[in-house]
């Protein structure tokens, strides 16, 4: 056994994988901890030496595991996810951005790749996405033709809400969301342009019919799984039995056939 | 028969149940009463001895089914419900705070232990629960995990919204509500941080997108509940009678083939 | 062949009911005209007379019906509709109210009786709810309970919102439907009473998940009478033919037994 | 094979599809590019000149589809689609109305006919909607009805939002999105009808059931539709071969039968 199947098999083992589950979590705690201003001016050294201490062994675990699997870890679409958590935990100490120091947290997402059961919740949900492809898509056309369309009727008028792409798009996006639609921005518009109803109305109709049917496809998706798995399975087996039986019945009405015409022929 | 087994019988009376509930929902006419400035004005004293007599004939029953079950009492769900619920009622007059006074309407959910349809829609609605136990969690992180990136983003320019780690988890909650959550609070927030939307924005989706998944996991709960109890019903009778069947005509022809097989050989 | 049933044959014609559906969309026209200003001002008697024409055409059809039909008219769920909708728009000649005015625009509603295909959806809708009854009255139960509380804990300091219990009960359903729930309600609240959250956010996450189960309830319920009805159509004219051949197979055996028995008896 | 068939052959080829597919993409762009003011002071003339080549290709490619196919090419409700949408674009260069330059984007929506996926989904819905008929008939005549009785009721103190049916119409619309309905709207209102809740709770609760039923309607048919076609061709084949082994063996007892009784007779 090499030393680097040793460290794999130590790092599986479920005692390292429970600890490391620990770690994260007593890591989100402190990294709560951290928001709090009373907490920092009490114990802000202690609360940066454990963050630090939690970090550090998320390093080791990673390290220890690419030294162990190789460039086969990046194979794992969780190895990469875990690696990548851990590598922007990390920048801050070179960059210093803000922004990067407040996406520390999502080291917490790490318990996704830990716990099974959250991890399988994960996947079903990922693996949801694929089927609703097609629908996706069309969000995206329907967005895009209103952006533009927006940004062309209302955007002189309107800059702060349909002066560029970008802000038509958010605030179509507020729109469907049905977000102060009508008394925020739609009526606002209309005193300007009176007809702009038959621009959002409609928007508003095919956008959530949009959304309606992804979530019928979702529930219809997730339905037949789940109806196909139970069914099969139970009806399988009462299948298998009558066929079985009606085999047997045949095969014994031709060995009694066989047995009635041999005495006749003879 | 024991004093104790006589009084259990005497309380399990479909007689003292449907009084129990007659005093309860009368109970709650007096507590909405109690809620009228001109009511209490004018019948004040009647009102407060009315709800005390009912409290009084709560107290009893209770005490009354304690005396006959002993600690076994506490093993039913329902019954410590029960105990819990008068006993809140009990505490305002040993400590007057004016929120326990509001409690004691909690009484008329007594209904849902003594009305035996209400009971079940409530054991049918905490059954499918601990289903949705994974997506509760994964909600939990990603609340989590929002409310601590808020408030380290924008909790310094914005300390009513986001100044805490409480105050964040409220506004994230109204965002996922998607109530204001644009005019209210995403729009002043990105004339601070231009790009404020690539945080809120995603998560909005991503809120969205688990609460669907927890509906989408209802319905295809329920469904397949209702539909297992049904089909399977229908379909054991129909299936118990081809499998019998066929395994009469095998039966039958297994005879025939040693009656045939008999005369043959003799 | 009576008077009575030689009128009921007559007004249970085709061409009549058409003819009076046909009068139902005119009529409703003609009171969305007098919704218009410029209309009544220029054709004001005219729309006055054409509205009294329609009217009387509808009295004429119901003294009709109930002259053929006698008190049996007032059996059918949906004469009793007919008659109270044309009751109404006599109403207002009588007193003059400006809402009884208003009202007689549900004439329109008469469609709903007279077309069976809306007449069908609407009868499906009103057979969805009993199965929905427990939910509502729970519906009803938290709406209560949250109403005498909300009035007792905030009523003295905000009188607007929950100031008796029917205000409590307008707010409390403005919050279900999460309209300004947080903006306008609650963060005001919480400006006086820091923990109000602990009130209103259980209460928003209890009557929504109240709304969705009545929801998944609706699904549940309009999938299994849809799959009922066509699942059972097809698999019983297959489980027929399975049984009888089934039958016909056993009878043949017990002959052919006969038969085989029958020789070596004689 | 004459010219017209083999022009048709030539637009018909998978190349000159993704071609045309190309096209639209890149047209999308400039006419996305076409919204930024910085992007039309530098490459303005460019960018009109792309246009006009895409343009240009779309009616080559029209002209040839209906050189082609002649009056055939309008029965396929696609190509009537395409043909809408060229036109369209060709009519500002006549009139110059800025809404019509506006609606030059929704040739993006040619995606929709020339991609295969995006077309069925799009089919997929249209089919959906006429056995959604009846409740979208429901729905007009709860508008209308809810229309003509809030014009009447509110017009004359808030004209704004109920002074005409059209107002009217639209407010009601946003009040069913529940956007801003009660803060904006109802309560206003109700500080001159005291009773208007009266009006516009009950018309929340019965569009919302309707928009529900819609919803549900939609639901139990694409599952119908999904369970039927895979249920289908699975209990299809294992029937088929129950009844056919059933039918094998009655056929094999019965020449058993004539075989046993042949000997009989002799």
């Amino acid at each position: 056994m090499t030393l680097r199947s040793q460290v794999g098999a130590l790092f599986d083992q479920p005692r390292i994988q429970n600890f490391i589950l620990a770690v994260i979590l007593f890591n989100s705690v402190i990294l709560g901890l951290e928001t709090s201003a009373a907490a920092m001016e009490r114990f802000g050294p202690l609360i940066i030496f454990l963050d630090t201490l939690c970090l550090s062994i998320f390093v080791i675990e990673i390290a220890a595991k690419l030294f162990a699997h190789g460039p086969a870890f990046f194979r794992k679409g969780w190895n990469v996810f875990d690696f990548v958590i851990v590598a922007i935990s990390l920048l801050p100490a070179v960059q210093g951005l803000s922004v990067l120091r407040a996406l520390r947290i999502l080291r917490l997402l790490r318990v996704l790749s830990v716990a099974p059961s959250l991890r399988r919740v994960v996947e079903g949900l990922v693996n949801a996405l694929p089927g609703m492809g097609s629908v996706f898509v069309l969000m995206g056309l329907i967005f895009y033709i209103a952006a533009v369309m927006a940004t062309k009727l209302f955007g002189s008028s309107f800059p702060d809400w349909f002066g560029t792409l970008g802000r038509s798009g958010y605030s179509l996006f507020q729109i469907m969301t049905l977000e102060s639609w009508s008394m925020g921005i739609v009526r606002p518009v209309m005193q300007v342009y009176p007809y702009a109803w038959a621009f959002f109305v409609p928007f508003i109709l095919i956008s959530t019919f949009a959304v309606v049917n992804l979530l019928v496809g979702l529930i219809v998706n997730s339905m037949q799984d789940a109806h196909h798995a139970e069914d099969t399975e139970r009806t399988d087996v009462y299948r298998d039995e009558v066929l079985l039986r009606l085999a047997e019945i045949e095969a014994a009405l031709k060995e009694q056939g066989n047995k009635g015409a041999g005495p006749e022929q003879g």
